[in-house]
């Protein structure tokens, strides 16, 4: 833990960093797409300066020049194509929005489009390819050379969101008698590297500090690799990185070969996605819709999920039209409860939401599951007798105030609380048992959740305090 | 992209992966950590069969020994701590689970402690200390040696969750006319490099690959170093490493000089957590409840979530009580009014969820806010259109079966129908201009957008739909 006395300052040139810092104006908190820019290369666009465009698009990095395409409306992104044309660069493909890209790829020439794919690594090229129709992916591959196109076939024959999916295919491997010295040699004279590799034998900074002598096995570190099989969900691989803090796992096929390796860089990017699909779908939304989805799209892909709560909210209103002649004898009921259903799908979604992210993270599996359906009980019981106190009281006081009837002020004040401890408990039960129900079913807990449980809260407030309010009012 | 000549089989010495995996069985997919590992765990835990304990737990990874600990309740955890004692690996405490780390610090002697943060790196010891008392953290303080004291206290300097606590400050430097040959031979000098580096200088296979004559700056890349000031928050650093794909970036302080180095898999947790935080916050969670937390911890940290949305509800209920005559006079108001305001309620939290994640990849920034803003509105137009019809008929049909009222069903659908188009709108709307709105005012769009667009979504809903109804049909 203590200071390296690598970091004192006569092995730091002092004026090191500030010449990077001048290299490196771009690479503001802000990044290069401020307001500005993105309105003056619009207009330079709209206008048909193709010079200007160029000049300014030339210095972006890749993954800028993809984020500036979603910021486009459809024409200034097509025309904006046709002006960089050849110098489109094949790393922008790769960080496009997908909608775009099916755009952008189907516009350019196939040929064009297998010089980048065959200039990318292997799974890079797979994920480009993997979303295209079965005609305009073969029309592409046919352009590739040959030994890069058997290369993407291997890996688009592995299902897509796998660890095949994700590997570089170019590992280095050596048998453990190998010395140092003839590795290091043998790196020399290899014009072929894989692009990153971190751990599995060479980066260790052991190995260079080690005399060239000693073998390899002398070395290396045992039992901290993972292996990771090469059929493995891509949720898992983002899981084990994370769990174990590992840089690079090697990857193996089912007869236990090794077939590739994956790296900790190419997680971050699974580890944000999968995050954000539960958290789509948590909100109702399917993963693939963007931000450049076309309107017609994205009220598509909401409409199935508005459709599913629409028949909920139609199975309250009928428990609710059971008590018809209740509300129209006392409206109040009418008023209020809207107010327990609402609090129990705002319990239900906490204690939803805290249970798909353990789930996610493992921390709620079989082993405490019954520790935790018991511990949201409890706080959904706890919560309920706070609210069943403060709207009670509210609701009594209103309903006295407005009417006079004494009685009758208490009587529904007790059914409001009542109904609110029911409502609450049922919110922290069906929270935690319907995402864990769906994941043992095997489902994704996260996508179907909501509507059950607001399904559940909603029958079960509308119920118990219209039911409650009929047996003790009327 | 093409195959390694190093990946054929005369430098893979073919039995390699599987004595690989016959080392590794416990890296299977589930983990070590499973449900009958954790009851057998947990009985002899009860029986206070110390020693079946430590062996069955000595062979756990420290984030699966971490894990452990959350899957057993108070008692058997607090043993178990006992039962293993001073051979506590320090990482187990980094990997903990905040709620269970602070207890069983608390529960640990400080030079017990004071030994496991000296072995930690830097910025996990702080990341350790931050969140204890100031009194309990100078007693620990006092504990460590001196050197590894002063690193902790400059870490500690640096704001929680900022680019200073995520650094190493084990930075390798040399100046640029120096020679690979030096460098190699300084750090096979030195026993105190950093754990882990990879690209600054040295980790480039080109590095390995070159003539140890070559200098440094013949072969260093340039242009693409991002520099990262030492106050970032960590979530525009996971943003940077995310969006440019960086595997290690430079620290600098506000002198531009080089203070430490952030590596990608120290981004992998922050990436997850910043992600899980958006989705805890819009279901209504706060960031640091856990499944660890107390029943009365948990039920106090939800319950002002559930308090203000108390407050929306009655806000709601206050604008139905407007109209209680019309509901007197015609029930089935009752029964519909809250499909048109869940519907809301959902087309609001679907964009919501939209744009809290662009906002957080920034594929949603001010140079596309009107655009976006303009898409949500017709996706609510059309949504709203489509379930106008839909619910429409549903209710025209249900009233005529109900009372035989040709006109009046006739009109109630109609009221139903513009009353969803309006909240259908109202509800896109909302979605995009609140989050928008609170991220420009400085505030969290995740954390406090829902019970605002939930407000509006139900306001507007009963307010149209009970208007119009009290307008037309009275």
């Amino acid at each position: 833990m203590s200071e390296s006395p690598l970091i004192d300052d006569r092995a730091r040139p002092p004026d090191a960093p500030k010449q990077a810092v001048a290299e490196n104006e771009a690479a503001s908190v802000d990044g290069p797409l401020t307001e500005e820019f993105v309105r003056a290369v619009a207009e330079a666009i709209d206008e048909g300066r193709a010079d200007e465009v160029r000049t300014r698009c030339e210095e972006l990095h890749p993954s800028d020049f993809a984020q500036l395409l979603t910021f486009l409306d459809e024409t200034q992104r097509e025309r904006l194509i046709v002006f960089v044309g050849g110098t489109l660069d094949s790393e922008v493909l790769v960080e496009l929005d997908p909608d775009i890209r099916e755009s952008v790829i189907t516009a350019m020439r196939p040929e064009k489009v297998a010089e980048a794919v065959a200039d990318l690594d292997t799974d890079d090229a797979a994920f480009l390819l993997e979303d295209l129709d079965e005609d305009v992916r073969d029309e592409i591959l046919a352009e590739v050379p040959h030994a890069e196109r058997l290369a993407l076939n291997a890996a688009l024959d592995y299902e897509e969101e796998t660890a095949g999916r994700l590997m570089q295919r170019e590992v280095f491997a050596a048998p453990g008698y190998w010395t140092v010295g003839q590795i290091i040699d043998l790196m020399r004279g290899s014009d072929d590297l894989p692009d990153r590799f971190y751990e599995i034998f060479v980066v260790d900074p052991v190995f260079l500090k080690t005399r060239r002598e000693k073998r390899i096995d002398e070395i290396m570190t045992k039992g901290e690799l993972r292996l990771i099989p090469v059929t493995m969900d891509q949720e898992e691989v983002a899981y084990l990185f994370e769990h174990y803090n590992l840089i690079s796992a090697p990857v193996v096929d089912g007869d236990e070969r090794l077939v590739g390796m994956i790296t900790v860089d190419d997680v971050v990017e699974i580890v944000h996605e999968e995050t954000h699909e539960d958290m789509l779908a948590l909100g109702g939304v399917e993963a693939d819709e963007g931000l450049s989805s076309t309107v017609v799209e994205t009220a598509q892909s909401r409409f199935s999920w508005l459709a599913v709560n629409l028949g909920t909210a139609i199975l309250a209103s009928l428990v609710i039209s059971m008590f018809d002649a209740a509300i129209s004898q006392i409206v109040a009921l009418a008023v209020l409860m809207p107010i327990v259903a609402s609090m129990g799908g705002n319990a239900g979604t906490q204690t939803l939401t805290v249970a798909v992210r353990a789930l996610a993270t493992k921390d709620l599996t079989a082993a405490n599951a019954v520790r935790i359906i018991w511990r949201e009980t409890l706080v959904g019981g706890l919560n309920g007798v706070m609210f069943a106190v403060i709207m009670g009281v509210l609701a009594g006081l209103w309903y006295f105030a407005t009417t006079g009837a004494q009685e009758e002020s208490v009587k529904l004040g007790v059914v409001v609380g009542v109904a609110m401890i029911v409502n609450l408990v049922a919110a922290g039960l069906a929270g935690i048992l319907v995402p864990l129900g769906l994941q043992r079913a095997g489902a994704d807990p996260a996508v179907s959740s909501a509507v059950f449980v607001t399904t559940v809260t909603d029958v079960v407030g509308f119920f118990v305090f219209l039911g409650l309010a009929a047996l003790v009012l009327l």
